[in-house]
């Protein structure tokens, strides 16, 4: 069932269809999370999914975003909703694989973002879904590895990479980054509320960067009663001003 | 200049002497964070200080706790106090270089604790610090490297390390563990407040543990009026139940 949505608080508009997967909240935080520079001229969002990673950053910059995506559907939906939010100047759809994507553009972006499947592939909670949702949730046709091997082509040197992923992962994603001379600069991990453990991470890592991590202030989703923080509200309000 | 200080909220007295390092916030943390497990039969504390961490567990713990400290003056102020508190039937202080303490003491241990040296020898706020202060400051006597070996020398299998250190030394404390098969389990990143980066980590790793790292929830000191929050207050409070 296709459908057009809000994104969150956005003044936007997306194209969704439940047969696919949809954006989820750490679409937004991790949108809401990348620093955008001047002098970011190109940037590029490795699968993008319906699109709306680039339909936010839109708000924080004019210049190219590029999305690519795999899936046709999907990308379809995205290139759907960047020309109902007239924003087709900036925002280009590639439908195609991230992996034959980088090939194409070597150092030609100034920051890649990414909400990577987040799952392995030998992971049990895939048994049940569609072939179009496992893709976009495990690591069946890219990996952590896939993923430094791309960025490692179309960046710059200096240029950075911005993920959000499972915080269980972190060792992993730690030790591939260094591994492929993507250095970990700032970490943020988001927390359900305070006396929780950290599900969610947010990574910043830099090409050929210089060694020197940072661990930014947590972010916390709600408080203790339920309701939402602050820091929250504003993650959906911060891109409107 | 010597005397007797309480332990901040704890029914314990320590002495301390000014020209020495003293006990800080962060020791008291580390042996409020440090899981005691049943089976904890012995317990060393490197770099012990002038014992601040023995004495804190011994609240904890019935079992036997060895404090390894190689400077002769701050031993015999451990030494003191553990006579004034009356806990010498189950802590001992040891006047040692922990590296040759290590060397005697094989697989004799189920938990290190360690509030180690900070600071690299090359970083620049040593330039006014006497000797003492130094070496119990900078990695002057024993780094990271060798807090590994030693640990992997009176360690059992799958014994527990439990250290604080600067966040800043993260990428590099979680790779040498790795390197030396000591196995990062858990993470708490502590913040002054919530708006600011965490400036220390507490961290526990296994002897040869599987791999499976958590990041707990965070610790916050202060509130954004600067008074102190219910976590940190405690911190000061938990072992005196």
């Amino acid at each position: 069932m296709e459908r057009l949505d809000d994104v969150l608080g956005y003044d936007l508009k997306i194209y969704q269809n439940s047969s696919y997967f949809s954006f989820s909240l750490d679409s937004i935080i991790l949108a809401n999370y990348a620093n955008i520079r001047l002098r970011d001229k190109n940037i590029v969002d490795f699968c993008t999914g319906n699109g709306v990673i680039p339909l936010i950053i839109s708000k924080r910059t004019k210049n190219n975003i590029v999305g690519v995506e795999i899936q046709e559907k999907l990308a379809e939906l995205a290139k759907k909703s960047v020309e109902y939010n007239k924003l087709d100047d900036r925002i280009t759809i590639v439908n195609e694989d991230v992996k034959e994507f980088s090939r194409k553009h070597l150092n030609e972006f100034d920051l890649v973002l990414c909400n990577p499947p987040y799952f392995k592939i030998e992971d049990k909670s895939s048994f049940n879904e569609s072939y179009e949702k496992k893709i976009a949730r495990h690591e069946v046709l890219f990996n952590l590895e896939d993923l430094c091997e791309c960025c490692k082509k179309v960046l710059k040197d200096n240029g950075n990479l911005c993920i959000v992923h499972r915080t269980d992962r972190l060792m992993e994603i730690l030790e591939i980054f260094r591994k492929h001379n993507i250095e970990p600069k700032r970490i943020r991990f988001v927390y359900e509320n305070i006396s929780k453990e950290s599900t969610l991470v947010l990574i910043e890592a830099q090409k050929c960067g210089a060694v020197g991590l940072k661990v930014e202030s947590p972010i916390i989703l709600y408080n203790l009663d339920g309701t939402e923080t602050l820091e929250y509200k504003s993650i959906q309000e911060e891109v409107r001003k």
